[in-house]
């Protein structure tokens, strides 16, 4: 993979993480950035993040071997017309999207026969959002799913691929629409349990916050994230999402009907089998 | 408050890390630790983490003028009725239980005029436990929970609320019901929701787990805790945790409404109100 230079659409976390990563790992790459603000576009210049950068896109791509868009998922399709006739067919184009389906299927058709499209989601987000929260680390040892659509091109999977593990990732490769199914499970209904939680408690009383201890806290530290992002991300994945809130529903039933029956056999069973499965996350890392 | 002596009863976690934190920020206090089994009263006295240690009460308890339960809630009853005529009246005794209602109805009568009892719920555990996780900082900035009964002694709450403060907690008081309906929200309904995402997203598909971010593992690391012990936790306060688990299912119904009518404005309310909620707690600490 040609690393000469790579193009960052947006100097948001991932965008500002992924040129700060790449300053640190591939000092040779010529990193250049794209924002829509100047003031942004200063920014980025003054805290010497990326080589070049400018709010105009023809020379942030020009002979860029990769292209990474960073914006908000909604800003991707506009974005994706202005840029495609701007690049040689053989630029690599990815996303950081976390939602994929709709992504993949807005954005490949665009870029058909114009550059060689593979999406991705680098799970590397926090709470904090905004160049001021990006890191050379934010990737190391973050995991990264690549979503290659119906007839991939090997070449070009392999290429963004090589391009995440350089930045720290551990590369998986799903379906647009597995991705977001699994995503719904592990990333959007943690947020939503976590919203509804704080919610849930603050409507009852919200003097209750003052007794949270660690468990209350890690359970809902995701719910800080920025309210217009998620509300963005979980309605781009409603589909997927809907179906396993309503799962999550059931699981919850069956807790009240242990509950109900005092049945201690199946309360241990059901808390046994949760801690058996989160222990194998813990060990991992 | 007389701090020459303190006796702990039962030498785990909550126990372990007492009798650290009473040697650490009271050096002049003696500690003495009961443990029901010869080697725990061993490992004890090998770690220089009590004065003294026995497995028969009496030596343990003789002179202190504070004991602290540290057993199970299931064992304490039991143990408070072999202890209860081993005390002088003017003994304080107090529990780490956590879950009060049942642990001071069980308690209280069994120690009146026998020694002055009100419960404690120090909030300070973790995911791990046993003697091998205690430290001396375990209390620090945690927050503890005193639950006076219908009419308490205020000398005796006082001093208990003293202790707390010393092993570096911020106290407040609760009644044990109220405690135990409070708890329900920020510490049981956590610990079921943790262990009911790991067990949906495994039963579809344990490879998900590949691909979960912080977020999943900040929102489900309560699920790596002890299933015995939260088995007992839960059960003892199943009355008020069932009635919050169905106030999260209905919770979770109204996300079910907002994502089938595709209502951002909704949508960003809901996350609005979770995220300003929760940013407070951030603030505080």
């Amino acid at each position: 993979m040609n690393l000469s230079k790579i193009a960052i659409i947006g100097p948001g976390l991932l965008g500002g993480s992924i040129a700060l990563a790449l300053r640190k790992k591939c000092p040779e790459t010529q990193v250049a950035v794209w924002a829509r603000r100047e003031e942004a576009v200063e920014e980025v210049l003054a805290r010497l993040i990326a080589d070049t950068a400018s709010s105009r896109l023809e020379p942030v791509v020009r002979d860029a071997s990769l292209v990474v868009l960073c914006v908000p998922i909604g800003s991707m399709p506009p974005l994706a017309l202005q840029l495609a006739p701007l690049l040689d067919p053989a630029t690599l184009v990815t996303d950081v999207g976390s939602v994929k389906g709709p992504v993949v299927e807005a954005l490949a058709p665009i870029f058909e026969n114009r550059a060689r499209f593979v999406g991705s989601h680098p799970m590397a987000g926090s709470e904090r959002t905004g160049l001021s929260a990006a890191s050379a680390d934010l990737f190391d040892g973050s995991v990264c799913i690549v979503t290659p659509g119906e007839s991939p091109d090997r070449g070009t999977l392999e290429a963004v691929e090589k391009f995440w593990t350089l930045l720290g990732c551990r590369v998986a490769a799903l379906s647009p629409s597995e991705h977001d199914r699994v995503i719904a499970e592990v990333s959007h209904l943690p947020h939503l349990l976590a919203a509804a939680m704080v919610n849930l408690v603050c409507e009852h009383n919200p003097d209750s916050l003052n007794f949270c201890g660690n468990g209350f806290r890690d359970t809902t530290r995701v719910a800080s994230g920025s309210a217009v992002m998620w509300t963005e991300i979980l309605r781009e994945n409603r589909g997927p999402l809907k179906k396993t809130v309503e799962a999550m529903i059931e699981k919850l039933r069956e807790v009240v009907d242990i509950l109900e029956a005092d049945d201690e056999a199946r309360m241990r069973q059901f808390l046994t089998a949760a801690k058996n499965e989160r222990d194998r996350i813990k060990a991992r890392n």
